[in-house]
């Protein structure tokens, strides 16, 4: 049985021009990336798609994580734009349309060189619901240590993002943006320490963190053994 | 009489795709920018062009800042990529061809929406030497406190890239750049406080700077007066 091709309809797009996500999250004392696998091929790749002609670059990447991944409303940073000319070519891609059924004419741009605007976000692994998109077969998670192989350059925007990541761990404290609500002081030392991929000494961190007068110490509620428990911490908003 | 139009070959660039360079100098205690006034308008602009469909954009970003500004080999950074649809239209890129004599079709991509990368450079005042492109009648530093009106939203992007500058100050050391190959430590504190825009305290610039173990101090020659002289400091490759 042949089944019916999908149109896509090129034209509605910017040629040349794409987004791709790289979306943190941090479980079980490790920092992971969320990333589609695509339908009938073993080829995983981050989440990405086209900009249309009419559409903000910020929002093409709000739209495009949400058909890839499921995930809605999170905070998005571009952090590099991909553009050197031979950084990708149209085979991979033929092979992934090939695989989903789609019609699209050979000459398209779409086969062509692509500059790629890479974006990052830090999300609250507890609070992600992932569904898939029409071309995805899985969206998973993948500590950031054993990632599986990626298509065109995405490990290499994934190290970019994480350098990122790593260089505004200080200035921004957006790390807070990876924990729930309230977290203790050595749940946010193990989140620096797994992103930093290093060590930390506590009391040096501890200092540090505090001195930056972002935290607030949440209120101990009387539970018999209170005085055993550590302190939780939320951010002063 | 009438001159022979000029045709574009819009056909050797990547559609909806430019690069604006935002090139900083330091002179005479004042931080400032290099400024393309175009030809037979009042229009000042960031230097700026196309990316060719084989083009590297980071090899893009250094030609047309060669063919705009006459500056050749210097280290380009991008910052940040412009990517609102309504951030300009088609208007004052149709003034600008009329008046340089240009003949493109008026349903070029060229008059639509643009994406546009931001690149930023730190160059040595002393050593640069502009000239003129085609499209331009003068290309003079202009003090970042009084800039011209600039045309599209090239304002926007020279304070984004301002904002870039100071944030990566410390980090980096960038500033290091915009100063001859040998300076004294206070003309690298008046460059911090030009950049920042603000007073800083001698002891504490000087202990900070001189912590980060890369200035190296420069034998003072006999001059029979030495020791009025205030000592040279240069960078430590």
């Amino acid at each position: 049985m042949e089944s019916e091709k999908i149109i896509i309809d090129e034209g509605k797009f910017i040629p040349h021009l794409s987004v791709d996500c790289v979306i943190f999250g941090f479980h079980g004392e490790q920092l992971k990336v969320l990333l589609p696998k695509v339908k009938s091929l073993d080829l995983w790749s981050l989440p990405g798609g086209y900009v249309m002609k009419d559409e903000d670059i910020e929002a093409a990447a709000q739209r495009i994580l949400e058909e890839r991944t499921g995930v809605t409303d999170i905070y998005l940073e571009q952090f590099y734009i991909f553009g050197k000319a031979n950084r990708s070519t149209g085979e991979t891609l033929k092979k992934v349309l090939l695989a989903n059924n789609f019609a699209i004419d050979e000459k398209s741009w779409v086969f062509e060189r692509f500059v790629s605007v890479g974006y990052y976000a830090l999300v609250d692994f507890s609070k992600v619901n992932t569904k898939i998109g029409i071309y995805d077969e899985v969206c998973e998670w993948h500590d950031i240590h054993q990632l599986p192989d990626l298509a065109f350059d995405h490990a290499e925007i994934t190290l970019k993002a994480l350098e990122t990541l790593r260089f505004m761990l200080d200035d921004k404290l957006i790390g807070l943006n990876l924990l729930p609500d309230t977290f203790t002081m050595k749940e946010l030392q193990i989140l620096y320490e797994t992103i930093l991929d290093k060590p930390l000494r506590r009391d040096n961190f501890q200092r540090k963190i505090l001195s930056m007068g972002i935290l607030e110490r949440v209120e101990k509620k009387f539970t018999g053994a209170a005085h055993k428990a550590p302190y939780l911490y939320k951010f002063i908003k």
